[in-house]
């Protein structure tokens, strides 16, 4: 099962939705089940160094099956995951990156969100992710 | 000037319809003024390689401001530009990419096509960009 | 649909069977329909730069669902998809790669050999993508 | 000396053997003597992410002849390898990463496991490099 073009939009649009409503500016991406990119939206005024993020987040969720955020507190130092990173040609494991489930709970994409705060992102990579 | 995502938007999704109009599935990406990503889409099925070579061809529109078939006449054997594909971490230089100019002509981004053949993706290009 | 690990391993050992059969020592890559590795094996005095060849050759070919000598013929000085190999981190143009299809005709992966003649490699590759 | 791959088969189906017994799906990969993939498979279903993970394990195994586990304790911040995992195209430094040895008690490869805990991936590895 993949996420369709047009879930991805959709999935997109919450997000900036909830960008919107908590006053950030955000870098969307969400890939498919094959950790490839189907849909990415850069907001007017989105740092620019958090494309890449947004994406990475992205991959990384689904190379995991699991928000990233996760993975990042198993690669600090003195933890099972140190320096995972530097696998797949750079992961990010801080906030922003979540799974997309269909309605029968299979893992279908995810997507990696990146502009604010870590939390920030997680709360929009969440919001959009449960808009399908 | 820069493109907005409202913008690049409008021309992803002129681009996507007449992708369908000419039954095709494309890669559809959009470069601000910066040749970094703004908006992409990819279709249901399309090439799944097709995905980096659309990036790729909205760069090189914007990295030279011209549309990509006229810099791989020059980078044939024997041209000025020849293998200037080895820079900027890739270039595509056949036909796809296409700059994308406001009312005033001044170049905001560049769009890149790729999914079908070069004519199609020049075809697909041409459109997204005109419609702004 | 993907290809399983299971019917991988049995397109290598049909690959690794034909290329004893014809004397050739070969890389024999098999990717899923995502582009990504599933299965792999090296033959004891293959060529070592043919590695990365092979699994390259199995990604172009799932990339463009194509036999990646048809994208060879298109790359060619003066041909439409000239220097299409500077695309996705490396792609091989020449014969070896070709799409893996279920009984239904869907493709669900692609196998990549290389360690002889691109003759010999297209026949080997043949042989292990029928095999399923 | 070198592992044949009739030897990495035989150390990839007993680490498969061992994954089903523990009920977890793994990525494995076999390296030669020169660290150079020699033969990989990736059970049905395993993280996606864990792909290259495997075979950087592998790799990081035999560039420094010993488990990934022990170069990950000396990499860690104020210990003397600290970011070594920057070198080699990246390195995976946490445990799954074990050297395979000949009956002469010589390093022939390495094999590297990922796809689940990190104290699972090692005893997977453990049991792959063993069983020759």
């Amino acid at each position: 099962m993949n996420i369709t073009l047009e879930q991805a939009e959709k999935v997109i649009l919450a997000a900036k939705q909830k960008s919107v409503a908590i006053d950030t500016k955000m870098n969307i991406a969400v890939v498919d089940a094959g950790a490839n990119l189907v849909a990415f939206g850069r907001m007017d005024g989105a740092w620019l160094g958090s494309l890449d993020i947004s994406i990475k987040k992205a991959k990384t969720a689904r190379f995991f099956d699991m928000n990233t955020g996760v993975i990042g507190e198993l690669s600090q130092p003195g933890q099972p995951l140190f320096n995972i990173e530097h696998s797949n040609n750079g992961l990010i494991t801080f906030p922003g990156g979540v799974p997309i489930k269909n309605a029968s709970g299979e893992i279908i994409g995810a997507i990696g969100v990146s502009g604010s705060s870590v939390e920030n992102d997680h709360i929009v990579a969440e919001f959009g992710a449960s808009s399908i």
